[in-house]
């Protein structure tokens, strides 16, 4: 089936709220075969919702709309979709003292507009709202599908996973499998290169390239009678896949490459320490984002300053000197430096020129040294990289880590 | 003038990317009086593309498209708008040599494929990428704009802000003035209390309250015949607000805390060390995202481990026993320890638990100390945070900062 995704609210169309909502419809009902082609975001004005809902009824299955369903004189959904389709709002007796049960719950007054909140279309089936007073529902018209849903994610997103998805579910004979393979480190036209012979091979789904921030992902769907079946036809087309890319390929679906680098220390029981100059923590601060990393991390330094590499690190006034700074022979001392001082397996280090300002010509912005202590080996990188300061940096972190990656495994 | 928004691109369409594209867009051109009244999103399809153009085309002057500018075969939207309107696409060897060199500077293979993107509808005012090879352009059709801008955050983004936005300044009769007002450690409700006799008081403009992700904003539009006429009007506002609100101002517009609290310190010539162990090496690294720190911050230490506490700040064996790493006691230690190991002016420490693991009873997920030792005086403030873990190391980051500068200030 076909749908599309309509948000109402002034909010998000003058860009005071993210979208995030048509996102996550879309990602989660994949998965029981409803295949997105168009979203449309409207204000709060009741032609407008009429409008974006004629023009989706010529063209989806399933038409979801999200937001304006609250008890404010704006929120005008269920008015809008009702007045087109000539259906009657009839107040449900059932929701109109569940929403007084939950007033004295909270300890608020409820008031006559908070009544509205209790009117469905004639005939609608109603969906549960385990967050708030703002129910939701699903409307048949013919072979279509109209489902009305809150405009707050956090209400939002539990409905669509309890009670809209298995309603959709139930009428499928598909079932869809979704993975995502996420690369680094390749430029995206080399990939699609290496991939191009896979495009279009499997009659039973997709395989698609996606550019990330600073990533590269190639998004695989199967489809299949069962979720079995379908989780094979995937595995086929991810072995292939895996195949022509394996270096560059950094993880799974959400997996992060921090926590598969936290399960190679545990698995070899490394105990990893960090030096940090142009990056100045976000190194450690990004191995600390994983939960349970203090049995392999302990400690970082960030050392901004030549004084610091030399107080902390051990880094020599004469590397300093002749290679300067930002130099291969010091994001080894640094590495080697607070390996030692940590008394760690492995030691990471990096030095650059992250910009604006700072850069010559024989040391540009954006180059950048990292380096990898790693038991009795040492491993220095030169990046040269785009972008301004935060993009620099955060490339550096990852980079970092995608190294010391292949060199655990 | 009216605007329509719409994204290009499957990624957007079936929710792999969330559209923050249309967000960014619809704040940045209020600024020069371009109201966006609908979004849309389509797939990578020519047919979808020209579309949803002819449909915006009806109801909008200005129809932004963002996405589809790339080298690959589905990156159709040039071809699409061009076909819409029976334009031609033609090769502009200025941009060609641009993309050349572009790929020699980043030393990767620029293939036959990559021409494309030097390629433009006839009579379309280009706009530059700074941060990539997908130039933008926009098209003069009667009275109506249409205008291309890539699909990355990072580059549409700049190519709005430094390109497209002084386009239509240029064209607008009244300059529209507006100003960000950025506070912290105030609760949306109590703020909006507060402000609400100023609004609706301005004829010539508009103040708005808007809740960011740990900060509460209040944006200030003007209107007037001239930008100094519009500013001024603005500055008024703007001192009515501060006058209610100021304890909680953290800054205007883009400016930066961290950078406030760079010009503070060099006002008063301290230098600042940093010594984290929740926030793993954020704080420093946040200092660091400031181009110029490096005269004011040399050093920070990441203690996660217990014995790192010690080893580099001294911190008691007796503290940590009898009050735990996450206490006031081990919060002062450190902050007072990092300041004398680096012979700073300002010592700053983290330590608390941001879980999901490690929450008791009586020391909860959530639970942070912050401290700050300033020359012979130190402050400790004990935070009880919500949210994930990245929430809770984002928000003590932002606390810090924040008595940092109330108390430099």
């Amino acid at each position: 089936m076909k749908a599309e995704i309509i948000a109402v609210g002034n909010e998000v169309v003058t860009g005071h709220t993210i979208n995030t909502n048509a996102s996550t419809i879309a990602s989660l009902i994949k998965d029981v075969g409803i295949m997105t082609y168009y979203h449309s975001a409207v204000c709060d004005v009741k032609e407008d919702i009429e409008d974006a809902l004629a023009k989706a009824l010529t063209r989806a299955d399933v038409i979801i709309l999200s937001g304006g369903l609250g008890f404010k004189k704006d929120d005008l959904t269920k008015e809008a979709v009702c007045h087109y389709l000539n259906k009657e709002l009839v107040m449900n007796e059932k929701v109109l003292s569940q929403i007084k049960s939950y007033f004295e719950k909270v300890g608020k007054e409820m008031t006559d507009k908070n009544k509205k909140q209790a009117l469905f279309p004639r005939e609608a089936y109603l969906l549960d709202n385990d967050y708030g007073t703002a129910l939701g529902c699903i409307l048949k018209v013919e072979d279509r599908f109209i489902v009305l849903l809150p405009g707050l994610p956090k209400e939002l997103k539990p409905m669509l996973k309890h009670y809209v998805m298995p309603y959709f579910k139930a009428l499928q004979k598909e079932v869809y499998y979704t993975m995502d393979i996420r690369l680094f480190g390749i430029d995206e036209s080399v990939m699609v290169e290496k991939i191009e012979p896979l495009l279009g091979v499997f009659e039973w789904g997709t395989i698609a390239p996606y550019v990330g921030s600073d990533e590269v992902i190639i998004r695989v769907t199967a489809r299949a009678k069962d979720e079995k079946e379908a989780c094979n036809r995937a595995e086929i087309a991810k072995k292939h896949i895996v195949n022509c890319l394996k270096e560059y390929v950094i993880g799974y679906n959400e997996e992060k490459i921090e926590e598969k680098i936290m399960n190679l220390l545990q698995k070899k029981q490394y105990k990893i320490a960090t030096a940090e100059s142009c990056t100045g923590g976000l190194v450690a601060a990004t191995l600390v984002g994983c939960s349970g990393i203090s049995d392999y991390f302990g400690e970082g330094i960030v050392t901004y300053s030549n004084e610091a590499k030399r107080k902390y690190l051990g880094v020599k006034e004469e590397t300093l000197r002749q290679f300067g700074a930002v130099s291969e022979e010091t994001a080894r001392e640094m590495a080697e430096g607070i390996k030692r001082a940590a008394e760690s397996d492995i030691g990471l280090s990096t030095t650059g020129i992250a910009g604006p300002g700072g850069g010559t010509h024989d040391k540009p912005v954006g180059l950048v040294y990292i380096g990898i202590a790693l038991k009795e080996q040492t491993y220095v990188y030169k990046l040269n990289l785009n972008g301004d300061r935060q993009t620099v940096r955060e490339h550096t972190v990852k980079s970092i880590l995608f190294h010391l990656y292949k060199l655990l495994k």
